[in-house]
């Protein structure tokens, strides 16, 4: 545990009390009972439920009440509301303020942050916590949500080294261990082991809805079913975000994935048992490989 | 908790000590002692780990010492090897003795009992238990896999009632939930909830681990990677079985399944957040409903 005076923010402003930005505060709080937190949500209830919870020490309507005084500003809305709060925040910004995101898409962020920004971009730090659920907004938030957890920062040539390294630490604070990647590699390894994964459990539970019988075939849905389509319980405004903010990299995923189902299409329609087997032998053979090395 | 005299049978021929037929045994077997199981399973050290987790009394590397005097046979081996089993079965079997399965497909099973077992075939009754977990083998087994699980009967129009009655005890014995289905219907209800989810999952698993770069991109994968793959450990051979022995139901859910990937990458490579939006809305409610409606 780091000691109080090595923490590098006083004041923070929270934009945003969902699960994430709401976890990461009570983290520090946690932390450091010292560090202020100004929450700015524009649901009256979330505001509500963030002090309740200990997420933050006041919550405002306005934005620039939550942005005085600040030297850090937490952007943890949906990725899709970033320029317009950005463009509120540039005229509200310290000289020294620290600026840092959550959103789970880097590439389309950097760019509105660069563009919106200016001389200002230098002390913007792209990150993207790997943790979450699907329940979201300040009441699921919780300290420990990224004890342990993969912080990934996608910072950029212009990034300053001290903000860079002042973020670094603050999730470090949180419990989380700190890698960095290029954005690009970031968008491209999220869209393949994240979002394309949430499109697809949507999909299918959306198709499955919309039948006539869909109360019959829900009703013997068990374990499998359950679990591949935990992720379509996830918050649907965030996922059009994410969807959107990443389409480049996720359309790549998608057609791969079909090329994927049509060649099973393929080996399903011949009746091709040792295709199909051999397919399912290395996706099982992955799959364990994989879960045992998770810690 | 039934009474031991209700017990319906005394000696049961388990054919392939798996997961699911493993369960049944020690479930059986824990209600009534008395009952006698005779394994018959290829694998040499699935006899040996059925016999020291107690799932048999005896295991025979031959069918016919496994058949000998029983009044039940459960088949639980793999759906694709169901055939040969029941031929070799059909002349060694007693003038009462009842057949019934745990397979996860009921239509092929069902045609090739008829054709192979003759006059015989009023005594098998088809059956399948929604249970199940990505672990096989018998050293997965447990007594309480069943207990609240629905268990699916379809029997057909020749079905001897009374051979179903008894099976459907077994299942309540067993602590599962008895559901009769018409054996198409069964097919086509699992197609959806179940045949496709695993395809769907194998494939994002087996698509992503081909990669010169999987490594890199299975490190940053986290939980929602985690549930939608769960089902990628599944039992390879089980589910090629599946499979084929499905293909017709679980093409039709595949194209509707692609049709739907078709229709959001539509909305996605036209930026259509409206869509989008709307697609994730209703497959959010859908999952949410269906969750809270979960014993």
């Amino acid at each position: 545990m780091a000691e109080k005076q090595t923490f590098p923010f006083e004041r923070i402003a929270l934009i945003g009390a969902g699960l994430i930005g709401g976890s990461w505060a009570l983290a520090l709080r946690s932390v450091n009972p010292k560090v202020h937190v100004q929450l700015y949500d524009q649901q009256a209830q979330h505001r509500v439920e963030a002090i309740e919870k200990g997420i933050a020490n006041r919550a405002f309507e306005r934005l620039e009440e939550a942005i005085s005084g600040v030297d850090l500003v937490i952007l943890a809305t949906p990725v899709g509301a970033f320029s317009s709060v950005l463009s509120q925040l540039r005229p509200l910004l310290g000289p020294h303020t620290v600026i840092t995101d959550v959103g789970s898409t880097k590439r389309g962020v950097i760019d509105a942050a660069r563009s919106i920004l200016g001389d200002v971009f230098s002390r913007f730090v792209p990150g993207h916590p790997i943790s979450g659920a699907e329940k979201s907004g300040p009441l699921a938030a919780r300290a420990d949500l990224f004890k342990d957890k993969r912080v990934v920062l996608t910072p950029s040539a212009e990034t300053n080294p001290e903000a860079l390294a002042k973020v670094k630490l603050l999730w470090e604070l949180a419990g989380a261990d700190v890698h960095f990647l290029d954005a690009a590699q970031h968008d491209e390894v999220f869209a393949a082991v994240s979002h394309l994964p949430h499109l697809l459990s949507y999909a299918l539970v959306e198709e499955l809805a919309a039948r006539p019988d869909a109360h019959v075939i829900f009703s013997y849905a068990a374990g499998g079913f359950r679990d591949f389509t935990r992720i379509a319980a996830s918050n649907p405004t965030m996922w059009r975000d994410i969807s959107l903010g990443n389409a480049q990299a996720l359309l790549k995923e998608l057609d791969a994935y079909t090329d994927k189902l049509s060649e099973l299409r393929a080996a399903l329609s011949k009746a091709d048992g040792e295709a199909l087997l051999s397919l399912f032998q290395r996706a099982q053979k992955a799959r364990t490989e994989w879960a045992s090395g998770l810690n």
